[in-house]
């Protein structure tokens, strides 16, 4: 039994260690903390025997992992069985945290998840963003990393990494942000910005990357019953998509897959910022949507939209519909090119989705053939980018234990 | 080093051998034979030295390689050398082919493909089959394919497996023909006649896949410098894509990814057989093309088409660029989607590729921000899918040679 641990725990990023010695060791500590954080609470003969190790050769691993303070002994359980009694073992609750944020056109947001997945600390600045420069919001957002990890340290947790959720195109390097349209920032190294000056928490591991990947990875790890092939389409002020196929993230060849929001929906449609004429943005994008339902651009307006349609309101259902059409029509077209299992409305469209939903799947089941295509709503709906955020450090960490189990 | 075989050649289709001994001995037994494919002619010595395992072993693995026929002994090279010569070792021309089929609408092909890559044998009948029940039309198939095998036998060669490309989706039991429009049939189980009655040649594998993604795979396998992220978009009636990351096919949840034919282009235009308005083969498939020419259909008419606009034909031209900007339109909303790192135009359209890149080209850069995506023409054209369909079986042998080593 030596499956590498991508093929065992084919949701996390993949993160391949060496065929040595040291990268057999750290991949049984991966599985033992997939196992556990799978299953658990699971003594340590049980954690054994789901992993095909021997009984010594968990309880080696176990107490590294315990000792670097991932692994929690909750205490001997079943008390009333034959021989020793095995404590049982659970994620640790005062351990590593993910650190996750997020740059929203009309927010910012911060929270610290621990290994347990709960979300222990949480910070959150409402106020556009929108074409302010760079350096005065990360340094807001700087200080609400500051505030989350303070918090996240009071109880006993240490910052593993920081994933910063943004609005826009991220190059590979995962910190530059190439193109954010809707805050009017071009290559912008949020690197050298978080880490610059002042550094956040030492060397604390960043990684940037695009709200609707996370959104889409959120989805894939809390989502309730979320297949491993389904696409992901979220919206704040833009429309992203996050492909998701067999368990991974589809990031295409410069990281920019999932453009949804630039699909030409009626190629000779009003012109798009992106150069463009007729994309889906221009009928479904939150600017498009309240245009067409007579509201007043500002903060607040999706919350706005969904009060006033559930009031009966005809504009706004009417703007809704026609939102929902072009969702379908340019989702006929991802349909047919990837074949998902699913597609799931998150972000601002899952509090939209009883007046999208209709539109949109009526022009989906017209235009594509064979059995309808489930389309489902996310529960985590604007969180999800966020939580992605803060869980994409935490899956680092069960991927790869002994990377972190040295540095808190 | 014990790097899986997926990983070491990751352009395969990924078979997963087991983790056992025996597993171990297969992965190493491809991993010789895809060595000597990458590399070849070389030494025992060579072979050793580049995937890391001693001489010895690595003799025993030729050995048994050369006895099964799948390896052949060129005799001594580099006389001149000191110690003992060693014998350069190349893949068989005499061992396993690759028998591939295509069912066209207008034709039927069958060729062998050896393991060096050489077609060995060829048959080809042209005429319709629009419209023609599956029966008759297998039965000829089958005709060709015998007379191929038979023609490679008498070359020394044994058929190791049959792969048969159809222009329509195909279920996932690479079998069963769900829908081919053009063929007008409809779940269609090419295993139970191509193997029914009256077997084949015993038990020869069969795997049945859509023209399309065999395409992609010959470009993929076949392609000069092909990068390993791109879209393959191919016509023969209907059009179709094959969506490769990161090396490997993108199937969809159902097999039916890379329907491109059914994005919608105009969301109201002309009604398509599908169900749909609008969609992309109502502008760039054949019929609308000839259509919008003023050409007849009939057979042969693709090699018309590009006749007429070579002499200037106004009519034809213009038809041709009202495809390509369809085209662009179509591929605007792939190529934000995916992100591929190029387009290769293959099938039919690879020899109308003059007269369709300028419109095509122009939607694609004017419609999609960043540099301009490279849009490339498959020098395999409409040979791809035939060639696709027997190389999959060659690959097949050189992923798993102990599958195939007991057969002849």
């Amino acid at each position: 039994m030596t499956a590498p641990l991508h093929e065992a725990h084919p949701t996390s990023p993949g993160r391949r260690l060496p065929d040595t010695q040291q990268g057999m060791r750290r991949r049984n500590l991966s599985r033992v903390m997939h196992t556990v954080n799978a299953e658990g609470p699971l003594s340590r003969a049980a954690v054994a025997s789901r992993i095909g190790l021997t009984r010594a050769a968990v309880s080696t691993l176990v107490d590294e992992l315990v000792r670097a303070g991932l692994l929690d002994e909750l205490g001997p359980e079943r008390p009333g069985r034959v021989g020793r009694p095995g404590s049982a073992l659970a994620l640790s609750g005062r351990g590593p945290a993910g650190i996750g944020a997020e740059v929203g056109v009309d927010h910012l947001a911060v929270c610290a998840v621990d290994l347990r997945g709960q979300v222990r600390a949480r910070a959150v600045r409402q106020g556009t963003n929108r074409g302010r420069p760079s350096e005065p919001v990360i340094a807001e957002l700087t200080a609400l990393v500051r505030q989350v990890v303070t918090e996240a340290e009071r109880e006993g947790l240490w910052p593993a990494g920081l994933a910063v959720a943004v609005p826009g195109l991220v190059a590979r390097d995962a910190r530059t942000v190439i193109r954010a349209p809707n805050l009017d920032w071009h290559d912008t190294d949020l690197g050298t910005l978080l880490t610059g000056d002042a550094p956040l928490t030492g060397d604390l591991p960043l990684t940037v990357d695009n709200e609707a990947n996370f959104g889409g990875l959120a989805e894939l790890w809390l989502g309730d019953g979320t297949p491993r092939d389904f696409l992901h389409v979220s919206a704040e002020i833009g429309i992203g998509a996050a492909v998701v196929v067999d368990g991974r993230l589809l990031r295409g060849t410069r990281g920019f897959a999932g453009e949804l929001g630039h699909v030409p929906v009626r190629p000779e449609g009003p012109a798009c910022a992106c150069g463009g004429r007729g994309c889906l943005e221009q009928y479904a994008g939150e600017e498009a949507v309240l245009r067409a339902a007579g509201v007043e651009p500002g903060e607040g307006r999706v919350g706005l939209l969904a009060e006033r349609a559930a009031e009966g309101d005809k504009d706004v259902r009417r703007a809704l519909r026609g939102a929902g059409t072009a969702l379908g029509i340019a989702l006929t077209g991802a349909v047919n090119l990837l074949d998902p299992e699913t597609v799931v409305l998150g972000g601002a469209l899952a509090g939209l989705a009883p007046w999208l939903l209709p539109s949109l799947e009526r022009e989906l089941t017209r235009r594509t053939t064979g059995p309808a295509r489930a389309v489902t709503v996310s529960r985590l709906g604007p969180e999800g980018p966020l939580l992605g955020a803060a869980h994409s450090v935490v899956r680092g960490v069960l991927d790869d234990p002994a990377a972190v189990s040295g540095r808190q």
